[in-house]
């Protein structure tokens, strides 16, 4: 079953993955890098047996030594062995970090996660439980969390929310026996049949053992953070993030995308498969009509050879393909989901062009991308966000479209009915919910 | 180029690959099973140089030893080396075997392709050119080859025309030189940034090497039967197949199919990708919403693993997950391009239904699949297929849909502009165009 | 048990290898490059099922495409399918290849061993035998063969006997029937717990099926070839080979060395493994103690990479470590099997003479190496053997040593008991037994 | 450099090995399972860059995960990285391991050689030589480390002096610059051209850095502990342990074993590789006759696959085939260097007999294995130590031997020098020179 969420959550990260599981008081794991299809043999599944585990992926991030930070991370601790799966960011890892180091402890990875073990470890407090809130209210930042012990799964959401984590059952179809199941995103869920019951509150520890589920509760911020770019593009279109289908959001986005940037068109064409959504919104809205004018060809594999010969655009091309008897003399509008730096529209447009279209109108159900996320998402720099330091007019230039138009903040708020002082929109708006320590 | 030719026609056959190159004479040949992107290394690249060569993908088909019967076969006759490249199937292939073994001709594998090879070796006439002839006029059956000699390039499309083959030119960026492609696709001229000159028509031999371009012809059929399921199914929606964008016959399947089965419905969602681009159709001509109500899993990897636990449909499910928020309560029209043994479509019908549609009306892209393709598509046998025994309405009972409309044969000829004796429609009609020598 | 034979005759070929089973009048088949123990997994050897099989070991030769020259070779002929392994080389094959190519046949690989196929596809006699007969009649050099038809195993010897090839009995421990084993060397028999019988003759061709084993005979020629190779480095010294225990003829070629070229000395130590055995007989017909005193490293593996750093001798220093604490100050006879191009002996003497050796005295248990094997032994061209153009005293001066003494020719036969006109010592003598052919 | 060394101590451990590189204050590391020639490729040694570097084998345990127990151990402590190889086993690791944990240490894997890092981070000295020193101070038992930060290489062995580790230095060919290498066995020194300079001395730590070698000593213990089990099977012949030569010790032990256990026979035979020099010694002193009576196969790969028929004592007979040309009707000694659970020497001795031998004598050239080492040899419980439980008569007739003799422990002395309170031979005369912690 982890092994089966895992694959459905695969689009949250590919750089590496792993299961922990618990038998008879004792974890067994394997962590892997790539895809998680590709590390789990069915002699592996056979041997990480028992009836409660974690999983993970991990997206990509550069540097060397990714085993060792793939997570979940494992250690032996005084009450026995302890697993840790993190999906967020912690603003503050590093400043904790340091503090450990000089009180003597080693660190095996590179990654935020670590501090939690040793919080936990260094904790006097006698109860687990009590060793759990210690340890965790020490942390700023993004943490939806599983953690396995020799008894326990404990699933926690950080106080400000800004990551997902849902809940959900499921009966064993033999025993009949109901078992709790905690994941991201609720594709998991569908994936292997699970009941969606609600959706873990922030600052909400959920301790599941043989007796059933205890809730205990992080000290309340003064705001919460949901991130909203798990609804522009992060999260699967089929699932329900912060109690909102993500596909509804994208076809939202699409029509105020459509009111607030109108055009003349012929067409209106995806980005596949990111723009499909917001595309067929904005079709909707404008009654231009939509056709998928661009083909994408999954046979992309990791290994491609890029040729020699200087085929232009290559690298986008080879992944998508738009169709002049589509688009030849036609306006076409073309919907994606954001621009990072600005290099991937531009060779796009390029191909749209190529294809015969007349003018390129391009449309974006986001706002400007300005400043990097600090809570868990995997974003250039500032400097690499092209809209961080180039006004609208140079971007379209750069671009090269005939006109180029992005969604409003108050528009992608209206369009995912985000309440004031509940979602996080920082790489739009710049406003940070958290002190940032120096990143 | 041929390694990103074999790319883009990936879809045409995930079995195995293989590229021929020539340089100074000598043939150098690699093949593979799978996936192009996962037989080519860079070095594989390197030591496969030389100015010309031809590629090949193969479609997945039973038996073991499949690395035998990769493509381009390749060996050594009276005037050098020699290799075939072969899109089609040639009905009397077997008949021309036997007769070959009486002769005392060994065989390597066991597939059609071999005779070819055999003939070519064992005619008396003085001119390759004449031996080609005389051997290509003994086959029955579809044949769009590709053939590598120790000086020329040739490209052979049967009499009747069954597969596609095209013809584009390239300029060699640096020198400028014009030099020339032949691919089954035009989506492979599109990757390359060939230039599409014109479908090589059938009959004909094109004969390449340093003097340029020389044309044979084979002597004409009765009639054409260019295959109507390239349109249908087969091709890339990307690609021009017979002179006409595959993409447009598409969608004009599903207009069509709109006005002969129409149904009141709230929404009409494809089964992706295959059905999309009708299902496109059917919403602009009937006026019912498109929604892309199934979300599609492109990280399923070969290698996955199937749970234990009877998750019902887990197949299926594995790679379409309908959204519930989009289908709750509303009647759905389901767009397909075709039912082969029902099964697929009986776990879609019921994956829909689960996600809380009220309605579920199926409407197929194209008449009742009532017979296997001896002609190079790989179809399961007459008994497996669903339509070859079974009314529509015990169809319909059976993939459990409230409706089920089937596009008719002359729908498919208008959508697809098909003239009288130039298309093959035998997979639904049973107007097998060529003898079929037992099979 | 085919597959441990092979096991067990790995050090004739590790190149590639492979097995052809059959199994209800079919021919199962695996090939793989590299050693027997990493190309057959536990799956692999079940699917290659059936109660009769032939296999191969290939040994290292330059080229690529090695695959498709892997052993046994497989086809279909017009009674079905047959396979066929050969140990051996035909001198004339080239000639008949070419022969045949005008007739119309076509060639898949560059080695000798396919002309043996199409004869036999290509005759007109009746009955399988009379086929087999005529080809095989067509040959000139070595082909020890074991062929597998749909219902026959074929063990053939050349008519001069060149390489060796042994006949067994096995008894199946369950049903006590017997089953008769064909292998080139008898090490393999010792490995499986089967009977040897006899060697098969030259000449002789045993037909193996149901009824029990039929007798043939090609026609006999003028001499014997038996190789003396096979005594002096070839075979395994386990083995009894041409009817004789091959560890007793090396340590009769260290005796009689000793007898031919003594020195005073200290010690006698072998090149190992090669030269243990012909080091032991030398040290007991001259009364100097032997010591291990070069210890070989068995670690080597073949991925091994070279260190940039200039390590002189690295490529022999990596295996081959010569103890100081052995060899300080002492005058040592060292004994190998041979010397080709002097290069390794030059690097081995230099070695020993810097662990400390106060004289080295090189010992060759053969005669100089004057000319290449054509039925084969994959020997260098004559241009690279050094005592093709070097005198003992050039050569002496090479390698560095302080004496150099090679067996005779005459101490050679003695040493392994060769009548006149049963062996084949053309690589020492320069007598070659066939025509050459342009060889 | 390091990987070369790697190699050449490949036997001390065959399950995991690793290797930690200095560059400009950082670590880079690679660790794999198995052979260091399959787990290191160009790019990877590339990879590996740097000036200073410490790597490891590790020898075959039991258990998962073993990936996460592979040496060098890494970590980031307050001073920066930290990487640590060890030889040996700490026998109060486990109580260490228990206190640290209590104060919030959290552990990785389950390995001995991990407290060490812990109790060095955790120490308050100011200065890391005093760390180091109080650290190492609190274990008891074997521990011969290389450990690198990101300035310094150290290197210690233990107050007890249980594991060989010597210094040597090393010439740069390019710009003539003196380095130091330290190595658990001299053959390491030989591959890679180094001069032997002196062992590193019990309690000795030797501080490598650009100012050169400063020395510190930890406390002395009552006595001193050298293996004396290096000499007996661990080391490699061709090494210099503890300032005496293996292959002379295991001559010598051949040689005391032939005055000691004396036995009237034809031959005397090793089994190879372990028992040649005893073997050796043993025909020297006894005058009876040496020969290779048994045959090793090199080609034995990890994966090799047993049969399923029972070939009786198939696992050794992959290995090992006695020659019957050599055994048949002759009195046969069969030396070899243990006897740990009897049932390879009863697989042997019948092999032994299978092949002719009228009589086998069997001669042990050690004393009776009568208990486990828990100072870093991997050794069977005591359970399982035949000669723990039987008396030389039981063990004689469970191997089936016609006579068995073993060294004495006095005997055993003498062939190594070994001085009172000098040498360790626990395993032979269950003194165990430390406390034992509840092992």
């Amino acid at each position: 079953m982890t092994y089966l969420g895992l694959f459905a959550l695969q689009h949250r990260g590919q750089e590496s993955c792993g299961i922990v599981s618990l038998k008879d008081g004792e974890h067994i794991h394997h962590k892997g890098l790539g895809l998680v299809a590709d590390n789990f043999t069915e002699s592996e599944l056979d041997r990480l047996s028992g009836k409660t585990a974690i999983g993970h992926v991990r997206y990509s991030t550069t540097g060397a030594n990714l085993l060792t930070n793939a997570q979940p991370l494992t250690a032996s601790l005084k009450e026995g062995p302890l697993a840790i799966a993190h999906n967020g960011n912690i603003v503050n890892a590093a400043e904790i970090r340091e503090r450990l180091k000089k009180e003597g402890a080693i660190f095996q990875g590179t990654n935020d996660t670590e501090v939690i073990l040793h919080l936990l470890a260094r904790d006097r407090a006698e109860r687990f439980e009590d060793r759990l809130t210690n340890s965790l209210s020490q942390l700023e930042g993004a943490f939806s969390l599983t953690i396995l012990t020799s008894k326990k799964l404990i699933a926690v959401r950080d106080p400000m929310g800004f990551r997902p984590l849902s809940l959900a059952t499921i009966k064993d179809p033999k025993s009949g026996e109901k078992a709790w199941v905690v994941a991201s995103e609720t594709c998991a869920f569908d994936l292997i049949e699970a009941k969606f019951e609600r959706d873990i509150l922030p600052g909400q520890i959920l301790i599941i053992d043989k007796d059933g589920v205890k809730e205990r509760q992080l000290p309340a911020k003064s705001q919460l953070a949901q991130c909203i770019f798990e609804h522009v593009y992060f999260s699967r279109p089929d699932s329900v993030v912060f109690g909102r289908g993500v596909y509804h959001s994208r076809k939202s986005l699409g029509k105020i995308l459509a009111q607030e940037c109108p055009v003349k068109a012929d067409l209106v064409i995806p980005v596949p498969d990111s723009g499909v959504a917001a595309a067929l919104g904005y079709s909707e809205e404008s009654g231009i009509p939509f056709e998928m004018g661009i083909i994408r060809n999954h046979y992309v594999g990791r290994t491609f050879i890029e040729p020699r010969s200087q085929i232009r655009s290559f690298g986008v091309k080879v992944k998508l393909n738009p169709m002049s008897a589509i688009l030849e003399n036609k306006r076409v509008v073309v919907v994606d989901d954001s621009i990072v730096r600005g290099t991937t529209s531009k060779k796009i447009i390029r191909l749209v062009r190529a294809a015969g279209a007349k003018e390129v109108h391009m449309r974006i159900a986001a706002p400007p991308t300005t400043g990097p996320c600090h809570y868990g998402v995997d974003t250039p720099t500032k400097e690499e966000l092209i809209a961080s330091s180039q006004s609208l007019e140079q971007i379209r230039e750069f671009v090269g479209a005939d006109s180029l138009g992005y969604l409003s903040v108050s528009g992608l708020q209206k369009a995912v009915s985000a309440k004031p002082n509940e979602f996080c929109a920082a790489c739009f708006d710049g406003k940070y919910p958290t002190e940032l320590f120096g990143h």
